[in-house]
């Protein structure tokens, strides 16, 4: 880590002087994770995992919270979050004001876990910062969190040596990013994974409709992607669009209906507008 | 193979009796590409990989041509395709009919390898058929062929058994689909691989806006695609529009503009379209 300490330390009672001090302190530091969702379970799964224990997991769906709590031996609480250094909150974006307001302790970091959120709308007299997990998450589906993209931020500079520190526990890709940054990182994110996952599944409407098992496009899809490491997805582009390829365009234009076409016609002109066809 | 013969049997001179036999025929049946592109490409390295000899590459790039006989120890003609037992046609869509026209043998098989064509665009009074390997080309990527779905169909059954067998010998996953199937295979694709590329292209537009790295997406890029093989794409779709977030749909809509724009609203219209929202 690589990160030097020119803003002040406001570590109770812990004099950070070094890369190995501040991991000392790490392993002693409370945290608690406030959420129950997606985020929440992978990041508690990753500390476990990473042998950093976990003081608290606080949140309001108890079942879900017993869950976690059963499963990765971490209390668990829906009245009240335990005393901690550091709070990780992983709720969802219209919940974060109001959950941050719950912390009434001064001397922490709270962290929200958003893209889209500024460290600003933590509402509390803590030290505000970011910790911004750049991965899609799903309960059902394990997940390897040492490849994780991990942005921090925070209002001081030893808090982002700290974060930084934490994230660097549990991923070999860590990076400070403010707010501006992470708000386009979001949108790319939401181009590059929740719409591709959406053509998927329009895709496989698609491949339903005619009893086409979806397991065949497997190694299509996973060609799609192998190429873009070692191609630009621009110079990766196939298919009738960079081919102005009208008949086939039509042909398939013929054949689809509602969503499917709509979605058929706008990523069309885009790839007509992107190679100027 | 379990395609039994019950139709006409064509072959010049020889007599097939069972899979073995066919197998036997398959190594000296003297095979034409016709084409010297990706799909041309690809398909001659497949088969010289798979120690089946072709007997010509034929097209009218002489470069493109050039380059394929020199790497693959193939003959190549500009002027005349060479006789033999089956052509495989595989150029761009609008040639094949002009290209089919060429052929001047009857006793032979010709096939094309595109999605979206019936094999009556074949111009000859030869055997028609089509062989189409569901996959994306690019000449500069390096291709595992033996994943490759290929479908098979052919205006007689004992052809169809030879096109089967010889698509086996570079594939693992040979099946047979009439056009109608084709074409729907052909969309599918379309969305699940043509389109996908578009949106990490413009994903990757909207990070170098901001110079982000695009390598930090693909660990995103990477479990959005190994999702789907345990999880039903509608069942692992996350992000803003699924989760009916209209604060983030409004921030991203704010900073997007032209294509981008465009894409983010047809999408997430998609999306709570799908999950009624």
């Amino acid at each position: 880590m690589n990160i030097s300490i020119f803003g002040p330390i406001h570590y109770s009672g812990s004099c950070l002087k070094n890369a190995a001090a501040n991991n000392t302190y790490i392993c002693k530091m409370k945290t608690v994770i406030i959420g129950s969702g997606n985020v929440a379970y992978h990041l508690c799964r990753a500390f476990s995992e990473s042998g950093i224990s976990l003081t608290q997991v606080f949140g309001r769906n108890e079942a879900a919270l017993s869950a976690i709590s059963t499963e990765l031996k971490i209390p668990y609480s829906v009245t009240e979050p335990a005393d901690a250094d550091l709070y990780i909150i992983a709720v969802s974006d219209t919940s974060v004001a109001e959950v941050s307001a719950q912390i009434k302790k001064n001397d922490c970091i709270v962290a929200h876990t958003s893209g889209s959120l500024p460290k600003e709308i933590l509402q509390g007299d803590y030290r505000r910062a970011s910790f911004y997990p750049l991965q899609t998450f799903s309960k059902d589906k394990p997940l390897d969190y040492s490849s994780v993209p991990i942005f921090v931020e925070a209002e001081h500079a030893a808090d982002l040596e700290t974060l930084t520190s934490l994230a660097e526990r549990i991923s070999g890709r860590v990076s400070a990013a403010d707010f501006e940054t992470r708000k386009y990182m979001h949108i790319t994110a939401v181009f590059a994974c929740n719409f591709v996952n959406h053509l998927f599944a329009r895709a496989k409407e698609i491949a339903d409709s005619r009893q086409i098992p979806f397991a065949y496009f497997e190694p299509l899809i996973d060609e799609t992607v192998e190429k873009i490491k070692t191609l630009e997805p621009k110079t990766a582009q196939t298919g009738p669009a960079v081919r102005n390829d009208e008949r086939v365009l039509n042909l398939h234009r013929e054949i689809l209906t509602g969503e499917h076409l709509k979605i058929y016609n706008v990523m069309n002109e885009s790839i007509k507008k992107m190679y100027e066809l």
